[in-house]
């Protein structure tokens, strides 16, 4: 069997992490990475050729399927759209808000080239987005919850280094014990933000800086931390490096809902995720969506798809059979 | 719009959970009950027409889908095959061994049909099935743990029941906490039978019966309950009626691995179902993939699925933009 073969576009966590995934694949393989830097400045872990990202045009019969792996606010809303004029693609999109436009863009330049292109794959949106849906189809009459954590927010952690006074920061979110049990007990609570979820933030600050003011400017900060209850800790760059250095991440959805004569029977789903590396866990899904990708694109069809429109039989290596056979 | 018209095969517990089930559900009505007794004889809880099993294949144009709600032992292998040669059918097919059989014989008659037939409908076979497959997809280098419990196991409760002496019978499958714990930690432990599952059995004996010759037959049950830890209970009819007269049931799907450099980073997903009524969340997935059926079979799609084969969208009622905008 020919392998699928695969680039990888943009060599930060996301592109390692494929490089990783794609040496636990049988089917598919690694041909290249396309980078904006000077290709002879980058050396990748494996040894695959680099290229100069606006080389890859030039090399339609060379590559199936290639993962873009850049960043949600500015790589991917122009560059999915750019690769998908050429080859199938997929893309881990995680804007939630600008999904609908991302969609409708990339939809347009994959059916155009009569490509594939898979958007917004990952843990979520990506598992936790199925997982809502197979959740509703199932329980019509219930309720959904999503928590996030015990995990690394990053756009959180920016936003503290951003403060005057902190050199670098690290942010956990976490879901409170309190409000899981609720939902698990098929109560179908109503529950706000600060309910929900507490911040956790460890600080290294500058030499002399004033902790009082930047743990108030980290607590009253709007939308970030402002409706949690936050905590902060001043700690050594040291020990943010030894002890806050992986990025870990994971959550929750649940969907609750009854059935029966006056709705009397309770039923809980429960998804959990605890993810020791979240780009890591990212690509895994991502790589499952290029098998899928050039498998559709096989069958002759284009266009813009998410994890919502793609029979799970094609993201898995096994025939249709085997598959029946092993695991239904 | 026009709302999709079905029929429900059989009216047991399933047959009455499909009844319910489609009050929670705005596209789709049920136009009728099918059943193998006179039907004057079956009053069904709604007002929709009772008929005999041996009018569906006149009624055509009257059904869109027919959700099959017999037993897999005796019913389904003969009624969703013949039921497929007129109609788009779904069932809940649930001998694991003998699936491949049934989806060859099902996929034979409706693919000369021209309709859709979806089999094995439910959480295992079901939403425990595509789990284990989107766990291993993205997982590729990992382990699969599937328990079962707390609930009731319907096959042992009879097997109990055939022991002389013994009147009646209810038998709890319950998971062992210490091993989901050790599975949950991400260390991929080898787990023998026992040390997966206990067995508890209560148990209404007629008067003057040997009670100990009874807990020795059912500790020592080959494949039943030798291999497992058990514990029998002598209770009364009335307390067996008052207090183990539901059908609980769940369990969890588990797949755990790693990735990246060494294999360093560990993953977990846990999928978790905890179900007042076994047959009520049944029928929410047959409902489900009821909808399902009837759009694939509109887009001139035929033959035998299973919850592999279907994008998930076709089990939702809302549209793909709705969809991405609410729930990605």
């Amino acid at each position: 069997m020919e392998k699928i073969r695969i680039g990888i576009i943009g060599y930060g966590n996301l592109g390692r992490g494929v490089e990783y995934a794609l040496e636990n694949t049988e089917d598919m393989v690694l041909c290249g990475v396309f980078t904006r830097r000077d290709p002879k400045s980058l050396k990748v872990r494996t040894d695959v050729p680099v290229y100069a990202i606006d080389q890859a045009a030039n090399m339609r019969d060379k590559f199936d399927v290639m993962i873009l792996c850049g960043g949600s606010a500015n790589d991917l809303p122009t560059q999915t759209v750019q690769f998908a004029r050429d080859f199938n693609v997929v893309d881990s999109f995680d804007t939630h808000a600008k999904i609908p436009e991302h969609f409708a863009a990339v939809d347009a330049s994959s059916r155009e080239s009569g490509k594939v292109a898979i958007i917004s794959a990952g843990w979520d949106p990506g598992m936790f987005s199925l997982n809502r849906l197979y959740g509703q189809a199932i329980l019509p009459n219930g309720s959904d919850y999503t928590f996030w954590g015990p995990g690394v927010s990053q756009g959180h952690s920016d936003a503290i280094r951003r403060i005057p006074g902190v050199l670098d920061a690290r942010q956990y979110t976490i879901p409170v014990e309190a409000a899981l049990e609720r939902v698990r007990s098929g109560e179908q609570p109503v529950l706000t933000t600060r309910e929900k979820h507490t911040r956790e933030c460890y600080v290294v600050a500058e030499e002399g800086a004033d902790l009082a003011a930047i743990e108030n400017a980290i607590k009253t900060m709007p939308n970030y931390f402002a409706d949690y209850d936050t905590t902060v800790h001043f700690i050594s760059q040291e020990e943010l490096n030894q002890n806050h250095a992986g990025i870990p991440h994971g959550g929750v959805v649940f969907r609750t809902g009854t059935t029966g004569e006056n709705g009397k029977h309770k039923h809980v789903i429960e998804y959990r995720l605890k993810l020791d590396s979240n780009p890591e866990f990212t690509t895994g899904v991502l790589a499952a969506c290029a098998r899928a990708a050039f498998r559709l694109n096989q069958e002759g069809v284009s266009g813009c798809k998410t994890l919502f429109d793609i029979a799970p039989a094609y993201l898995h290596p096994a025939d249709g059979e085997t598959l029946r056979k092993n695991l239904l």
